[in-house]
């Protein structure tokens, strides 16, 4: 049956590229995926699945320790921001399993770039170009059709299948992933469809936190500066603290799989950024405060609570050192993501079968990677204690202009997805 | 005659504070100098006066050394942007001399800091609050009150008297003094009513030059900064370097008149200021480029030409010595204000008669200040040769929340203006 099942899917690939095709064409930035969501419903509806979408609660969400209010939240709210499982019950006691995937994408901005529409999937060369492609509406349509083919062939699954989909990965999944949980979606298993380039698997996310430091002066105007007190001089220093805080911790940290996901983060497998710095609204004005705002990155080993004490603690050794500062402290404002990094067993069993079968369709080794990158797999292993793993497409520009993905890929990742749930949930015997 | 003018000035005083209410309460940010430009006009209309009003033509301005497009013209143009002068014939041939003032005030924002209204003039405590009250609605006032009460006791000047309101100062006066230059009102001396603090006389403006520094780097997702290239990081050095050079500046140059103006000034009487600082536009980007914007003035001394090139030469260096600048160099551009300084000497017969009255009103003794701020009165020094003071009353707050003039000492520059008239114009025989 694995054999039919891999041929059939390969077989039929252009069914996966049609919903890819939908999929890219419906916009769905972060904040107003209902466009995506819609094209996964019509899809899903003519099969035998029980079909559950919902707006997220805030208030459900607010006291569970992985929460926070994510930038998209503050910005759209939840309203009309449906996620979306569609059960297929188990026909024995089979292990559950949920395959998932976030259906925003982040901003094309600026479209110029691009040398492709990003609203319309263009196949050319074994590619399919356009926003979300790779990153992960790709992955959705390939689980979606190992879905369709399982059916097809009639491989009736003895576990509980769930397909899942969700919103705001992209600004930290609180009411995508964490609400799908809350909502009592809690599986045995999960694979997330994320693009880290079949046949390695995803065991590993980043935690990330987002940090705001308002640093004051005192206005003034230009022509009388020495009546006021330029905040930017004193930004710049705690710029360059952070900097070298962010040296400091690259040379302290290693993460072998965040180097076998990307080679080039060798000697930086964490990371501090500060990424937007605004003062001053005058030409003739000395600004009086201003603010930096940044993200910081890091693999598994330390927690949120570690990282953000050593960048209070920087921040405060500056101010100490700045006459002005340490009689007008910088402030510093956590917001948005605040996420602890995760980690799954590579032992762990559902790991090993991805792994049998991600090499196994591919031909390839399979390396363990991740811990660049925030994730919604965390919320599985960090408070459910449930195995989430990444296993996904190639390709290359997620975020990026000319975003793409590798169909052969996408074959793959259908094949190795369908595998892995005939294993994992077993499959009834009269099959 | 002196001593009537005098009393008469002062007696009738409130009729000059009835024109600065109206003034006051006509909004007149520059760009949108109408409704005060209405006011007096209206005021004017009654008189034996012949008054001309015009928009700037930018085209007739381009080729003026003395010109550059000012950040009010960028934003509103300069349609129904009226410059207005109302002139009294001379009854022999006595020297002309314009009375001049800008009408257009600074943003009153945040208004919230205000105690008073900034659009409606509140008298209280000899003082009158608004904004426009100090700088320089009151001088407006003052000389127009002055011309009013030689009227009215027939005084009859030998030389040609105008009376001048400007648009857009604020922004650079090209559009305002220079074209009145430009269209033929080239008087033998003028007096711009600026609030130097009667019995100061100002001799003096600033250079001004404003700047833009557009800092490269390479943009990359945060998780991926080791992809990147953060331009803030650039940026904070050019800063730096740039506050350093300021501080070699500051040591370096020496002005007298701007320690008179305000003692505070004494080892800054030159400034450099980065003002604005732009970088970054997502927290999960390390920003492709950084824009520093600011402005540097500097007192009579050195040109446009070489403050410009001390500062490129400043770059330059910083650039040379960071590896990533040295293969993207920051690119300068200079916009907006592009104002040399000026002096004028304190020999010329203006200013002693200036100094005379001035000293005599008040009682007080004149010093000669200047040369921290850039001023209309420098087109009048630079390009056309004719001495141009400044003699107005005392206050506080220009540009700041619940600014404000003293009553007396508007009383004391009519008084001090339509003495120096006389003694500059001469008056008839008759009289």
């Amino acid at each position: 049956m694995h054999t039919e099942v891999r041929d059939r899917i390969a077989e039929t690939q252009d069914r996966m590229l049609d919903l890819l095709g939908d999929l890219v064409a419906a916009e769905s930035v972060s904040g107003r995926e209902g466009p995506a969501q819609a094209v996964v419903h019509d899809r899903l509806a003519d099969h035998d699945l029980e079909i559950d979408t919902w707006e997220p609660s805030i208030e459900r969400l607010r006291d569970h320790p992985g929460f926070f209010e994510t930038v998209s939240y503050e910005e759209y709210g939840y309203e009309r921001r449906e996620n979306l499982v569609a059960t297929r019950a188990g026909s024995g006691d089979g292990r559950s399993l949920t395959l998932s995937g976030h259906v925003d994408v982040v901003n094309p901005n600026p479209v110029a770039d691009w040398e492709y529409d990003p609203w319309a999937a263009t196949v050319t060369d074994g590619r399919v170009y356009g926003r979300g492609a790779l990153d992960m509406k790709g992955g959705i349509a390939a689980f979606i059709h190992a879905f369709e083919v399982l059916e097809e062939l009639d491989v009736d699954l003895a576990g509980d299948l769930h397909l899942q989909t969700t919103i705001e990965e992209e600004s930290g999944g609180t009411g995508g992933v964490l609400s799908a949980l809350e909502r009592g979606y809690r599986p045995d298993a999960a694979i997330i469809a994320e693009p880290f380039g079949i046949p390695n698997v995803g065991i590993a996310g980043a935690g990330v936190s987002y940090f705001r430091i308002t640093v004051p002066g005192e206005a003034a105007h230009t022509a009388f500066k020495y009546a006021g007190e330029n905040a930017l001089g004193h930004a710049t220093r705690v710029y360059q603290a952070l900097e070298a805080l962010d040296e400091r911790r690259r040379e302290r940290i290693e993460y072998q799989p965040a180097v076998n996901q990307d080679p080039r983060a060798e000697g930086s497998v964490t990371n501090l950024s500060v990424s937007v710095m605004e003062a001053g609204d005058w030409i003739s004005k000395v600004p009086g405060e201003a603010v930096l705002t940044g993200r910081v990155g890091w693999p598994p080993g330390e927690t949120s609570e570690e990282v953000r004490a050593e960048i209070a603690e920087t921040v405060a050794a500056v101010a100490e050192e700045d006459p002005w500062l340490s009689e007008h402290p910088p402030e510093i404002e956590w917001f948005g993501w605040d996420a602890d990094p995760h980690e799954v067993d590579t032992e762990e069993a559902i790991v090993r079968l991805a792994t049998e079968h991600a090499e196994a369709v591919t031909g390839g080794q399979t390396e363990y990677v991740g811990g660049l990158g925030g994730l919604d797999e965390r919320f599985y292993q960090l408070y459910y204690d449930i195995p989430a793993i990444s296993l996904g497409p190639r390709g290359a520009n997620a975020h990026g202009a000319d975003e793409h993905v590798e169909i052969d890929s996408l074959v793959e990742t259908a094949q190795a997805i369908a595998l892995t749930a005939m294993d994992w949930c077993g499959v009834a015997e009269e099959n």
